[in-house]
């Protein structure tokens, strides 16, 4: 018997009004590792990297220069970054790297980083609680990180956390995320990702944020996504931005990562899942599904644990087969 | 610190062009439990039909008259429906039920239920394999079933499978589809449940084959959807069968069920994730989605694992709560 593995790849068929193409933004080295407590080997992560690479994905953030003492999986970001360097030369440059802070990215600054990344709130408790420090304070914080990078030719891209539900404030205002997103791009950063951290995002909320930056002058263009799947709605969610003409997503390999406030096993939209989507709308996006789905099922041989995504876990079987007998339906 | 099972339902923000309304066809009980190899107590089935209308589910379709031979879970199929009745009275004999052929029928007659369902395929190797006979015979088979029932008063639902693609034969023509249910429409069905069995489509191939249908001259108001998250797309389809102006879909409490041909863990549409947006997007739909949950649960505990669905998980958490707690987000 032939399973849906057999099928390898949906049907395509456009919808309308959708954009041709679209780049998706993988975070599954940093925002997928970072919240593993047994801390994943440097060769296992350079290789991760890199296998994701191969994959077409076109940018793969590769770690953050956050203080060890917060989060000790990426302690080993400088040791990181200098074997990917080893790995893939002058490309290894190129990937972008969050910095929390100043001293952050002083580290990115000393390896010759050229992307960096900061990581708001759109909330005052979540900046209490995950930046600590205030609302207003991270402000003058991300101030001069991003001054010193566009000083020296860095481009920076500011997450904007808690975009529609927050764990302890509830439903946030769409004026309040506008808000602090036209901030972040005022002090200079290229592109905002909007993050529904805790994943409890609807397509009609999606739209309705996108457009309040449509009115508030910020276009589709300066927007990325980044869903979690906590209620399985990130592949809707993602369906509204396409339709709103957002062609940045966030997603991470096999589904790795989540929140550590929202008490679920299901984290990151899962790259399989979006690229799996994207190639039945016939939608151009680069990448090889089953070299991610390979690569997927090989880290979570290293965590120990299946991958949450549905379509990673689909495409296992025919992973494991010969490739004439997958082929063949056999 | 709370979680976001504290924000415990989305925020409602409407999307334009979608319905007011749908209706959510619960197959749990027949759909979710045909698979289960560990036969399932008659007094358990009771109670999660029970439960599940209970919880304000307008539809439950409650078992199959198929042989026992095939489907050894539901050989109670008859004393499930006179338990349902003591427990329900009338009510129990608007559940609807499957029947595979005449002799199902019979069963479904003697009962006095007023709503069943015939299980057609659109490929012929379906047809073969699930129904044991050919793709041009199942409607010799079915038209007997559907006169009597039509002469009967009795309302008959056809299910059509492999809508989108078939393990064996690969992706499935529109035309196909189209011509299959048209049949079944012929016949007298009164509604279409289009099934993607191995969960392959994506949201541009539902909104063509609604289109195909509606070149036929068969209205939205005659078809339903029913989606498998395989490949983790079911709710990014049900988005695009809003769009083109379905209201009705099926869906299984905690995705329990899914196709024996598709090798993946991952099976229906969990009624939680589609409720979860519904709620979102301000649709009406009349379930109370904490009482889904804590029937999943429930269930979950009897089938010895925890609920493929991403909502059904999350919601977890709240339910082990004292309600206080819950409210209070501590």
């Amino acid at each position: 018997m032939s399973g849906a593995d057999a099928v390898g790849l949906p049907m395509r068929v456009p919808a309308a009004g959708l954009p041709e193409a679209v780049t998706i933004y993988e975070v599954g080295p940093r925002d997928g590792l970072q919240n593993e407590k047994a801390v994943v080997p440097l060769a296992v992560k350079a290789e991760f990297v890199t296998r994701l690479l191969d994959a077409g994905l076109p940018i793969v953030e590769a770690t953050s220069f956050v203080h060890p003492r917060w989060v000790p999986q990426l302690a080993d970001a400088a040791e990181l970054m200098t074997e990917l360097g080893d790995r893939l030369g002058d490309r290894a440059r190129d990937l972008p790297v969050l910095v929390p802070n100043d001293r952050g990215l002083d580290r990115a600054l000393a390896l010759g980083q050229r992307h960096v990344a900061v990581f708001g709130s759109a909330t005052e408790t979540f900046a209490q609680r995950n930046l600590n420090c205030g609302y207003e304070e991270q402000f003058a914080m991300f101030a001069p990180v991003v001054e010193r990078s566009l000083a020296a030719g860095i481009d920076v891209r500011a997450y904007v956390s808690m975009c529609f539900g927050d764990p302890w404030e509830g439903p946030v205002a769409l004026e309040r995320v506008v808000a602090a997103g036209v901030r972040l791009l005022g002090l200079g950063a290229s592109q905002l990702s909007l993050g529904d951290t805790i994943g409890v995002a609807t397509a009609g909320h999606v739209t309705a944020l996108i457009e309040a930056f449509g009115a508030a002058g910020v276009g589709v263009d300066r927007l990325a996504l980044h869903f979690h799947d906590t209620y399985g709605q990130a592949l809707a969610n993602v369906q509204a931005g396409l339709r709103a003409g957002v062609t940045t997503f966030d997603a991470s390999a096999g589904g790795l990562g989540g929140c550590p406030y929202a008490r679920s096993a299901t984290g990151n939209l899962a790259t399989e899942d979006l690229v799996w989507m994207l190639e039945g709308l016939g939608i151009a996006h680069g990448v090889d599904l089953a070299a991610v789905a390979a690569t997927s099922a090989w880290m979570a041989g290293h965590l120990g644990r299946p991958s949450p995504s549905a379509a990673a876990r689909a495409l296992a079987p025919a992973l494991d087969r010969p490739a004439d007998q997958a082929e063949s339906g056999g």
